[in-house]
């Protein structure tokens, strides 16, 4: 049964597995001072023209965590959409760091506007209430939108102008990437700090945390070691990364995930099924009749995410650098035949 | 230039590499639901005749400050000796959850006795100060001594007594058992939760969390995610942990560890060389004179310990899963002829 | 000009001040240990039939503060209504104890309910997102408007049933008590914990915190030390609360207060004026043209809550225990005749 | 029984009681934006040249936790004596802010100097340690003692030297100033922060934080909220030190609180006494037969602090502004009788 429930239900991909054979017996110092971190970074930095720090931190609540931490006093909080990873996916972790995480409802896009932002910097304004400071978007979003350029400078440029930090989780930022004019270098120029996800994009694990911002980059290594993520083996997320920004490999499994959503959401349309929400990347979440759903249960593994009506339901599919293209032939052929 | 700087220089053992690749594009459920980490679990439990819970966590600073967290209220603290890992080596980390490390002095060889937490517990008396709720000592100590089954039974009933916790670091738990008389039964025993070190000994990363006693481990998957550490893909710590614990590789790597340091030892010894403190486990800390010091330096990598005299210091050699013999005959040679 | 902003804009009721100077020279333990204290704790108890331990606080966020950290594990989180004082008007004093607040929009009147909190305690259904453990009110809200016996009784129960503690702030419990059916022992029998607010009806400062629930009070004291609030002379909490305890003038107060803005309601109702909620405690929310809103201010000091529509806004009056009649006939008058 | 254990058995100088009688029914605003409060900011900066900012806190735990918790950064750490009052006698508080306190073990005085501050520094040179950056001490300190203006100018310009924070925990800053050469401006000049006590001379609550450093300063009362440190009722902090630094009154009643220890000091040296330290404040610190304290301790109450030898102890006797002659007379006349 093959599973669309999400894009981590497989390994890594085979380069970087046979990476870390052949490095396996080099002996390296730990905790990302070895040859292979460096390297990393250096491979990274031929895609970002600017003066970055990079940190490569296991998962992504994680470095979600470190990097709001590093950035905030005690009575700053964070600003999200309500549909925000941090706001009720990862257990408080934001919270257990002692900032509040203020939420905005959106529209059923998921993203961030100055719009959005600009009553709750009106509505804090005195010391009685916490003082928003850090920007939190997903790019893509947690529903598989993606921002556009002038979408990101606009955010990135109102923020500046608030004192405001902006903080992009990019656990599929290679996804939002393919499926807009966003490059990397956009990311970096238009952000305070944001990370690049492995984990989701053909890694065993490891996010890669990259900070301009100058006020925020300074001894976050402290930081990272007091939450438990500066691992002794850092050789392994710095291998990992090596291969997957030494030629492009990155972008090419981002594009597969990207090209074998977009034929499901094609082949789909063709046959009548509607969606939730325009989405370009690898998260589709088709409007499917509940009995239909119900067969297609039976020969392949996803989400529901939501009632649509009485009839029908929402599911969300979920493609990955690892899907094969056979996988996705044959739930269109399903779908059409039940 | 060989490196005896730590057991954590190398990737893994090749057997748990081959079976990441073997296992890598089975689709498997995220977060430590894979089929591999409950055959991990199953395996461990061979050792253990009890109804523990195990938890796969990256690292091991972040699977004390887990276990910490989820074993105390606000106001208790823990205790642990001056040279425990938690006192000075984890950048606060459990003063980041909250809660106070209560250092004691102990003698050179680490270890933590009734005699010497009985004052700090008449110490603590009142509400001004913290209630002393936790002891946390590791196995094999920081300077590579060991805890005997009656040491540990001892502090065990000690803690029972006085409505103590005793936790166990772990990180080199197999280096321990192989060098005492105490096994993983006992650890399960006389402890109310201890953790598996798999990085120190031939994994990637991964901890494997041990909890017996039932008031700590109900809900404890929730502060896992909250403090980032329920990673995506939980596979990889299973498949490693699985091939750990299948045919007894885990104590085989780890007898070799001790192995190199024993010939390490004994060889040292023959030559004359005298040592800070008895180790039979893969740390090792002979008194070297200085000059002698910086010509092993320009050969090998170690750390110097500390200071001993005028003429000589204390160094530190670690040994690994992966310390080729012919790196510990050269060692020894060197030291000879120098 | 006469201020109708809040109900702490004097000092204290004169027979607390002059208990304070008979008592003055008598010496006493410190903290809370002195007779006054126990004094003051057993004149409450005659209010309410019941093992309760009481602890007297400086102020409402610190006791709030307090309370649910005593109560919760680190994962777990608080409920309360968009409208609960922690939400928004405590600088994120919940989220720097670590706890997620999640809030609930509800009607006008600011209460919450079953049939609000059952959908929360669904959406939260596993160990990625907070467990929701606490439910948080005000009796009276932050609006004014006040708890039945039978409301509170069915939000108990439910509470019971879901395993959820039940705390209640009660900075204005009194004015709460005055306009419902709800005595102070009922607040005990529905309720897991309380407090019993001082500071906003004629005490310097203090807030006697209730607790009825054994999992929380034990050793309670030492995080109210971990937090700052065992004061040296914990006896000027003790003196006051024995004032306000031994002859019922804490309700005395009370109903002053309560009085004085029924009288406001009533003569405004007479002139046609309407109100945003219906409230018989000591806030009220008339809506009044922007004009007249204007010139009123010119001699009386009072907020402008919200916008109501063009023309006009809400505004809200605060009547206390020291607020006298005359201030009261000047408002009135003056609303009359501009 | 009179009572030698404590400087805050009794409630507040007349002149305090008699001025929150004088100002009680004057509406002001809260939060510490009252007219009282202003003027006794005012009536303070008469004792500093420079452009200090002044908050006035209940309680010196909680004083303490807010300065430092404004201080630092999380990966940051306390540097204090291990008789330091953070450090064993607010139950972790600090800790609970998240940041440790690292301990240094000092002379019989309780002083901190940079000599005994440099080995910490140089200890802690990397991410996996805290970093040490505020130095915590109290004057007078716990054990009465007192830093000369030398002393306290040393110390600050090796904490400005090595990028520290310099803190002083003032609670009994009076008895410190008139038993030394050091000023309030000294106070001022040698410190990045301190607080001036009051609960400990004088009046029924309240601490003022002078803060001087800029980095500091910055958004601290978002902090005093967060913490449950702003009560709403804060002119009755502004009322009473207003009186105390109205005419001199503080270093009146200080001055008496030292004469009384003098005294005490003086005629029981005569008698032959010894003493553990050598005080010139309002805690002095005499080694008494173990047969002669319980005699004493029929007729007056005070602490024994330690165990001195086989037959007699150290025991701590505190005199306050509030100690009357004939109590001095009465215990130096039982000491001599017995």
């Amino acid at each position: 049964m093959y599973k669309f429930k999400n894009d981590y239900s497989e390994g890594a991909h085979r380069k970087l597995l046979e990476a870390l054979l052949k490095h396996n017996l080099n002996q390296q110092n730990g905790y990302g001072e070895d040859i292979y971190t460096e390297e990393a970074k250096s491979n990274i930095k031929n895609y970002i023209n600017g003066q970055c720090d990079i940190h490569f931190i296991p998962g992504g609540t994680q470095t979600n965590l470190i990097a709001i931490t590093a950035f905030l006093r005690p009575h700053e909080a964070c600003i999200a959409a309500k549909t925000g990873h941090i706001v009720d996916h990862e257990t408080g972790a934001i919270e257990a760091t002692g900032h509040k995480v203020i939420n905005i409802n959106t529209p059923v896009d998921g993203k961030l506007t100055p719009e959005l932002i600009q009553p709750v910097l009106e509505y804090h304004y005195f010391e009685h209430m916490v003082k928003p400071k850090l920007v939190y978007i997903s790019n893509s979003t947690e529903i598989g939108t993606v921002y556009s350029k002038n979408e990101l400078k606009n955010l990135y440029n109102f923020c500046q102008t608030n004192k405001l930090y902006l903080y992009i989780d990019g656990a599929r930022i290679g996804n939002a990437i393919l499926a807009s004019d966003v490059t990397l270098q956009d990311m970096y120029n238009y952000s305070d700090a944001f990370f690049i996800g492995g984990t989701k994009n053909g890694a065993l694990l490891g996010e890669a945390l990259i900070i301009k911002n100058l006020d925020i980059k300074n001894e976050i290594r402290y930081i990272i070691k007091q939450r438990g993520a500066l691992i002794a083996k850092g050789r392994i997320m710095g291998i990992q990364f090596n291969e997957l920004f030494k030629d492009n490999l990155y972008f090419e499994l981002a594009k597969h995930a990207n090209n074998m959503a977009d034929i499901l959401t094609i082949e789909l349309k063709k046959l009548g099924c509607s969606f939730l929400v325009e989405s370009s990347t690898n998260q589709i979440f088709p409007i499917i009749d509940n009995k239909k759903i119900n067969k297609l249960l039976k020969k392949f593994d996803f989400y529901i995410w939501e009632k649509f009506d009485e009839n029908s339901s929402v599911i969300r599919l979920v493609t990955s650098w690892a899907t094969p293209i056979k996988a996705v032939n044959a739930f269109i052929n399903e779908y059409k035949n039940i």
